[in-house]
């Protein structure tokens, strides 16, 4: 028999598992957040919601990024701000119009070091082709060696072309990647861990919303779109299947990831799927429809590495199950808790 | 001769006085961000930005708080971010809609003071009738006592009613506040120097949306409106002067301060007119209209010891002038550095 471990509300303090994205996360927006702030919009619990503002539907979100280091190959915490909102917009369905940036500095931050973020943040909107329309800045008393945490905001309109609905996900049903998995969480954690791989490990953070309306216009029937971030390709796909109650079956020779990744993830102890990533698609489309969506994300810069890595089906009850390269099967869960504090 | 002090960008550093919205605050942002992220939209460096979204124009903005205490006589970090950011979009001329919120917690916040603040937001969201629709949490690693940040972007749709324009303003327009002044950065400043005034110092931090609404409802031409937040109603006034090109002649004995923050200002050595508050509004109404703007004000709960304070002039150079009670003349001006660090 398992006993359950009780907490005592009155002592109970917030853990560095609790902004893992996984299991404890979950846990702390349902009971901590949701029963108080609860409303339509927010219950949906997607990546953003859809406000109506005299008639017009404006899709919002918010996320905040307190990745450490600042500095990373492949990327930076402004680069990650602004990718970040972008792609929950487009994977909602939206056609991301603005952005709005809060920064909180740290007493003793480089001047040059914010510097060199600011101008990632406006290379990488102006990559995405996204204003940056509003800002705040607040500092903080120094505690570290002067650190920075970023919120970035965004608005759009609805793409005409997006049918986004976990609701339309059925058995056979074809599961997409746009690329190979688990570069950005390696990458922080390999700096971290003082580990330098020799090799092309970086973060993938890049804006999609070029690629997503490219897959919107296409004609496929594209059902529905994530981004895996924190909880990686595994939470995304245990999300997908909890709350369309199917069950998915992926491949893992399917799975892009490169040598260096897997090496990578072998002498850091992580499993790539739970890794996250910031440049990345996972699509569900109509069996019929796979191919043309592939060949979509192939002709596109951020998609080359794209791949069918599974499909959609009416096993019961509802899971994801990996088939691994030797024959077997293994479920895949939504990570517990804090795998990589801090990654994004 | 005064030599300017010359600085090393290399070993430049941020400094607390950065964030204390006062003239440090604004070369931060002119030097720093503008070069680099300048458009049309962030420019104009109000409160928010308009933009369109399928042709429907949309105010959109963002606040970060970093305010400790987190609980203090009259509110909490929660309350202040719900309003702060209502307010930013009321005065912008917006009708709020919607709110989303960033929480970054610091490992080892006590579970039940996170569920105060959440409780907090939740009446405040309900007080000021916009919804919390979209949020984002994240954890970072303990240092202190276990803390938390928030950042609140908005969007709304522009009121119908509101032409709001600060170069619409000429001399003549006179400038009214919606209430006592200071209450909420000397409660702040109270409650850190351990100064307990048995008394009702409290903050005033208030959802003003639905003033804002009856002032561009009621025929009067308003032309500009402004919450008096960082900085406090020196910064407002010094902002519309340099913006518009005017002068301001306020009166001190006009101005609504209670003999209780009058009393905390002198003991804390600050300048009631400099201090933040988080539920006042400045306006600046056409002559003729000032004593329907101050009934439609007096008229609130909100607005209850709003009062007229001073008016526009063309005394060249533009400057913000204090006519004092016994009959002095002094320069008001934006304040420089950090006054009052983390008090939003």
């Amino acid at each position: 028999m398992i006993a359950r471990m009780t907490t005592n509300r009155s002592t109970e303090r917030v853990m560095l598992a609790h902004g893992g994205g996984g299991e404890l996360t979950g846990r702390l927006i349902e009971e901590h957040f949701l029963p108080k702030l609860s409303n339509p919009a927010l219950s949906t619990l997607t990546d953003g919601a859809i406000v109506p503002i005299n008639g017009t539907p404006v899709v919002f979100t918010t996320d905040s990024f307190v990745v450490t280091p600042l500095e990373f190959p492949g990327g930076d915490i402004g680069r990650l701000a602004v990718c970040g909102t972008v792609n929950d917009l487009a994977v909602m369905g939206a056609i991301p119009t603005a952005l709005s940036l809060g920064i909180i500095l740290e007493e003793g931050l480089p001047m040059d070091l914010l510097d060199r973020v600011i101008a990632s943040i406006a290379r990488s909107a102006q990559e995405a082709d996204v204003p940056v329309v509003t800002g705040d800045t607040k500092v903080i008393e120094r505690r570290g060696e002067g650190g920075m945490y970023i919120n970035t905001a965004g608005v759009g309109g609805l793409h005409p072309g997006a049918h986004l609905d976990l609701a339309r996900i059925v058995p056979g049903d074809v599961v997409l990647v746009s690329g190979t998995l688990a570069d950005h969480g390696l990458t922080i954690m390999s700096v971290r861990a003082g580990i330098a791989f020799d090799s092309d490990l970086r973060s993938d953070a890049a804006p999609l919303n070029e690629l997503v309306a490219r897959l919107l216009e296409c004609g496929a029937d594209i059902k529905f779109l994530r981004d895996p971030t924190r909880g990686g390709l595994a939470g995304v796909l245990a999300d997908i299947s909890a709350r369309a109650n199917v069950s998915i079956e992926i491949n893992e020779a399917s799975v892009p990831i490169t040598s260096t990744a897997r090496h990578a993830a072998e002498m850091l102890g992580l499993d790539p799927l739970s890794v996250a990533n910031e440049g990345k698609l996972v699509c569900v489309v109509a069996h019929d429809d796979a191919s043309k969506a592939l060949k979509i994300l192939h002709a596109h810069r951020h998609g080359k590495q794209a791949a069918i890595i599974g499909r959609v089906t009416d096993a019961s009850p509802p899971l994801v199950e990996l088939r691994t390269r030797i024959g077997g099967r293994r479920i895949v869960q939504r990570p517990y808790g804090e795998e990589l504090p801090r990654i994004c």
